[in-house]
C-alpha cells in the first residue's frame, strides 16, 4: 500500500522499549494504514531496528540527539532540552510537517512540550488527556477524560472537557450524538463534591453537548455513556486500576484454571476461546491516550507500550487527522464560547 | 453451636432483598458462627421469613415500626423516623444490648444514624467507610477507606483514617505490621492535589503507622499495601467501579468462553474451576463495609446483599468484637492523639 498524505511524528526514544518496539509498530502502521512515518531521535539507534528488508518509502528519520528520562521534572526538561526527541516531533507538527504527533516517552513532558510548543485551543483553559476504556457492550467503547492533565479541576474545565470529548467521540468514533456523563458519586444532580456540583449544573445548561447525568464508577463500563468527564486525579486513579485488573483478571485465570487434570484438559480445548477474552480485555488494543485542547492532534503511549499499542495510537491519530478533528474543535468551540472567529 | 457473647443487631428491614435474604444470612451466622442475632423491624415480615423449624435459640426480633426508603433524605429521615428500624438497631448499641450492628439499607441514613445515636470515637472528626478488596494475592486483602463518607477530606482526616484503618488491619485482618499507602497518581511525594500533598507530609510523619509512600490505582490489587486512605470521592468512584468489573468480567467469560463446540466442551470441563474464579472475583465474599470513627462497631452492607454477603459481614463484625476493635480505637488514638484519657 501507498502511502497518503497523514504523516505522523513519532518520538522513537520514548517509552520502555524504545526505540525497538516504537519502530516495529510505526512500521506496521506505515504498512497496513499507510502514513508516512516520521522517526525522532538517534540516527543510529533507529536504523539499528528498521529490518533491512523493510520498504524505506514513507519512512523519514529525523535527527534529535537528546532524551528527556522517567525522572526527570518535565517542564524544566522540556525548556532545557530544546533536541529531545519529543520536542523535535512536537515542531515537526508545528511547522506543519507533521499531521500528528505520538510519544511514549514521559507523559508530562510530552504535555509540557505540546503546551509550549503547540499552545493551547481557543476556548480552552486547560487541555485534557482522554482515553478510551473498553465496556461490557461489544464494539461500544467509552471515552473518559481527563485521566491525569489536571489534578485539580474547576467546574468550567469539566464542561470544556465534555465538549471537545464530545466532538472527539462524534468523528472519530462516529458516535452521532455521544451521551456525556459527570463522573459522580451518585446519580442525583446534587450529589458528590462541591466541583461537581456546580459541574453537573453547568454540563446540563450546556446546550451543544448531550448530557445525560451522573455516571457512578458502576456506569464506566456499563456502555451507557460515551464520554464521561472527571478531573485527572480520580480519572488518573481510575485509568491505572483499570489497567491493572485486567493483569489481575488474567493470572486468577491463569492460575485457577489449569488446576487438576480436568483444568489442563479443558484449557486446552479453550485456548482460542480464552485468547480471545484477552483481547477484550486487553487495554493495548485500545491505544494511546488522546491530549485534547492543544493546537495539534497529540497521542501519549504508556511507557509499557509495545508495537501492537503503538499500532494503535498511529491508526487512532490517523483516523483524527482523517476527520478533521482540529479544525473541528478549533471552529466549533470557538462558536460554543460565542468568540470572534 | 450454642451462642456466644457477641450478640449483633441487625437492620432486618434494610436492603433490596429484606428481610428474606437478610435474616437468611443472619440464621446461618447464628448456626456457624454461634452469633447472637438481635433482628430488628416487622415482627410479622421477618417471623414469616424464618424457617419453621430453626432453633430459636440464639434469636431475638426486636420490634421496629418505620423504615427508611432508598430515596429519602437521609439525615433529615433518621431524626423524623425515630422508630425506624435502624435507629432502633443503633440503640441497641448504643444501650449496651449489642455489641455490633449490620445494615444493608440505605447507607446514608445508617451512617447518620450512627453519628447520632453513637456519637464519634475522641479525636476524631470524620467518620470513614472502610471496605476490604481482595488483591492479586490470594488471601492477602486491602482495606480501603474512606469510601463515600466524606466527599471532600482535610488531609487530617486522611491521617486520621489511616490510623483506625491500621488498627482495624492489625486486630481483625491480623496484619502485623500493616502497610499504609496514600491513594495518589504517582509515586513521588510530591504528587498529587493539594489535599494529597499536605496529607503525604503527615502520614509521613505519623510514628504510630507504617506508613509506605503513595499507592497509585495500579497498586490497590497489588497486594503491597495493607491499608489505603483516599478521599470518599475517589474512594467511591473506585468501589463502585471495582464492583462492577468483576461483573463484566465474567460476562465476557459467558460470552466467550462457549462459543463454539470445543469451546462448550471445554467449558463443561472447566466448570469447577470456572467457578473458583468466580468466587476470587467475587466482592460478597469479603463481606460488607465498616463504619469507621463512630463509637460503636457499625457495618453496612451493599442494597443488593444477599445471604451469603450478610452472613460474611456478620463474621466480620463478629471478629471485630471478639478483637476489641472499638475498645482499641477508643484508647489507642487517644493516646495517639495526646488527648487526656
Amino acid at each position: 500500500m501507498g502511502t497518503t498524505g497523514v504523516r505522523i511524528a513519532i518520538d522513537a526514544m520514548g517509552g520502555d522499549y524504545a526505540p525497538a518496539e516504537i519502530v516495529a509498530g510505526a512500521l506496521r502502521a506505515k504498512e497496513e494504514l499507510g502514513v508516512h512515518i516520521l522517526l525522532v531521535g538517534d540516527p543510529q539507534q533507529i536504523e539499528a531496528v528498521i529490518p533491512l528488508k523493510s520498504n524505506r518509502l514513507g519512512i523519514e528519520i529525523v535527527p534529535a540527539q537528546d532524551t528527556i528520562g522517567m525522572d526527570e521534572e518535565p517542564l524544566s526538561a522540556v525548556r532545557r532540552k530544546r533536541g529531545a526527541s519529543v520536542n523535535v516531533a512536537m515542531d515537526l507538527v508545528k511547522n506543519n510537517q507533521a499531521d500528528a504527533i505520538f510519544s511514549a516517552g514521559h507523559s508530562g513532558a510530552a504535555m509540557a512540550s505540546a503546551l509550549l510548543r503547540l499552545g493551547r485551543l481557543p476556548g480552552i483553559d486547560r487541555p485534557a488527556i482522554g482515553t478510551v476504556f473498553p465496556t461490557i457492550k461489544a464494539g461500544k467503547p467509552v471515552l473518559i477524560l481527563d485521566v491525569g492533565a489536571n489534578v485539580d479541576c474547576r467546574p468550567k474545565f469539566l464542561e470544556q472537557f465534555a465538549v471537545m470529548g464530545s466532538i472527539y467521540s462524534q468523528y472519530v468514533l462516529g458516535i452521532s450524538e455521544p451521551k456525556v456523563g459527570l463522573l459522580n458519586i451518585g446519580e442525583e444532580e446534587n450529589k458528590g463534591n462541591e466541583a461537581a456540583v456546580r459541574a453537573h449544573e453547568l454540563l446540563r445548561e450546556n446546550t451543544q453537548i448531550n448530557f445525560s447525568g451522573n455516571a457512578e464508577g458502576r456506569d464506566v463500563l456499563s456502555g451507557e455513556f460515551d464520554v464521561i468527564v472527571c478531573d485527572g486525579f480520580v480519572g488518573n486513579v481510575l485509568l491505572k486500576f483499570a489497567e491493572a485488573v485486567g493483569g489481575v483478571i488474567l493470572q486468577i485465570l491463569r492460575e485457577e484454571l489449569p488446576q487438576g487434570i480436568r483444568g489442563q484438559i479443558g484449557t486446552a480445548i479453550l485456548k482460542p476461546n480464552l485468547k480471545r477474552v484477552k483481547q477484550r480485555m486487553d487495554h493495548a488494543e485500545h491505544g494511546g491516550a488522546l491530549l485534547l485542547g492543544v493546537n495539534g492532534i497529540c497521542f501519549i503511549g504508556h511507557g509499557s507500550s509495545q508495537a501492537p499499542s503503538i499500532f494503535s495510537a498511529i491508526r487512532m491519530a490517523k483516523e483524527a487527522v482523517d476527520n478533521q478533528v482540529l479544525e473541528r474543535l478549533q471552529s466549533k468551540y470557538k462558536v460554543l464560547q460565542g468568540e470572534p472567529q
